[in-house]
């Protein structure tokens, strides 16, 4: 496996006190190239780990994948133990289940691009949107106020790299209703955190995920709500502030988004029926 | 020009005590898709403002252009008051000047995409890496650590959208030995950020920055050391943690890393030699 910190001699200065050589330990952020049948698909910036569930979590938020079922396997491109120089587990092959078409052109950033002109609003949310298979707005999930706001806090404790790196964004999925914790994974960027969450879920043929709360460490842009809605998450839930176009997508989506959660505060953005602000008994 | 900030009711909880909706002030996130002489480029989910410095900063950032005099204009595709839909300024079209190459395939994401396997380290910045034509490990500058320290929070004084919403990160130019604040933007997106301090600084014909730090208002990953030194700034100061890569990057490239900036205390994580920690005079 890739390393997920590494250690470095850094300069600490503290100004006009001290300047002095010290150990730090870094997040490790190193390319992977995830390809299918072989063709290279998408580079992202990633923390090595869980580079399985990844892709899975890419695939799926993209629209080529609907489940674990289409997902055939992976495996890091060379194999362990290749002679001569080592495996950096930094390509990884992706196998689709025979039938699955592939992709017709390059995703990734191009993924997005349209050829109207002038999208925007409403629009662009059309043109830039993946169509998922599930309608979270048909979730009748009920969630307690003074649960979640707990979640960003176990959260916390949960991220052992950040802890020690101060680098890394997290999300975690938690069970609306007895607020377990069901997985949590830490990542350079918040979009491969989430990828982990949503591939390790669609893996363990846990989709839809019904019931749940995606909790993110950071801000909700766009494409944490497009993700949250592809695996059928009914709740996303932000520590900081949503974008504008995450608030109007969690609306046309009929998604929970909650934000800016600090302590016993909260915003809701969106669909707000479903959290019970009243003290739960006991 | 498109709208940077946009108003909405929100519920806002505090748990066991009031749930109440009040009017709050989001940061607009929209795509912006740039296209080179009328075909699609990329797109970014950006804050509306600034886009044709944010077209020419990705455009230098991505070696496409290699100066301000390389782009030639840009205009939002529609043009202004065209009839029937009013244009939204979401699709911005590049023309270069005579005789500047076309990129040959798509860019944006598979701009990384290698057909090499095992990337990894050393090898993977090669791969990764965007050649500069500027050699930043070359700048003399100096500049003392207690100026540098006020940085971030000159920075976050001049953070007008992010005090409203909470939801942008910013980048800023200042001159290393001066102190002078040369300019700054926010965006949703950190890289969109950057992009437009150095497509300001492209357009304006500035290149290369020598002299100048690029202050950041959270992480040091790898992209934005390479964006750096694509504008020849020989320093990058971000408030977070830098990754292993930011920091492999910048110790090949002989640029300053600092980062963990707290109140008087930061951390210098490549080429120290610049930074004067002893007290100024006066």
């Amino acid at each position: 496996m890739g390393r997920i910190t590494v250690s470095r001699r850094i300069t600490k200065v503290v100004v006009g006190e001290s300047e002095r050589r010290v150990e730090d330990v870094l997040a490790v952020e190193e390319p992977l190239e995830i390809r299918l049948g072989g063709k290279p698909l998408s580079v992202t910036m990633r923390t090595p780990g869980h580079d399985v569930e990844l892709a899975a979590g890419f695939l799926l938020s993209e629209g080529i994948i609907r489940d674990g079922e289409d997902f055939r396997g992976a495996i890091h491109c060379g194999g362990p133990g290749t002679g001569g120089q080592a495996n950096t587990y930094n390509v990884l092959d992706v196998t689709l289940t025979a039938g699955v078409p592939l992709p017709l052109t390059d995703i990734s950033r191009s993924f997005y691009t349209t050829s109207s002109c002038g999208v925007c609003g409403k629009a662009s949310i059309e043109a830039i949107q993946t169509i998922s298979r599930f309608d979270v707005s048909a979730d009748p999930v009920q969630l307690d106020a003074d649960r979640l706001a707990t979640f960003p806090d176990r959260l916390r404790e949960r991220q052992v790299v950040f802890a020690k790196t101060g680098g890394l964004h997290a999300a975690g999925l938690f069970d609306a209703v007895t607020g377990a914790l069901l997985v949590v994974r830490e990542d350079v960027g918040r979009h491969n955190a989430v990828d982990k969450v949503i591939g390790w879920a669609t893996l363990n043929d846990r989709l839809p995920l019904k019931g749940t709360v995606l909790q993110v460490s950071g801000r909700a842009s766009f494409e944490l709500v497009q993700k949250a809605v592809m695996a059928g998450i009914p709740v996303l839930a932000a520590v900081s502030a949503p974008s504008s176009l995450a608030v109007e997508l969690a609306e046309s989506s009929g998604l929970t988004l909650v934000g800016f959660m600090r302590g016993s505060s909260l915003n809701i953005y969106a669909r707000p029926d479903r959290v019970r602000s009243a003290p739960t008994a006991g």
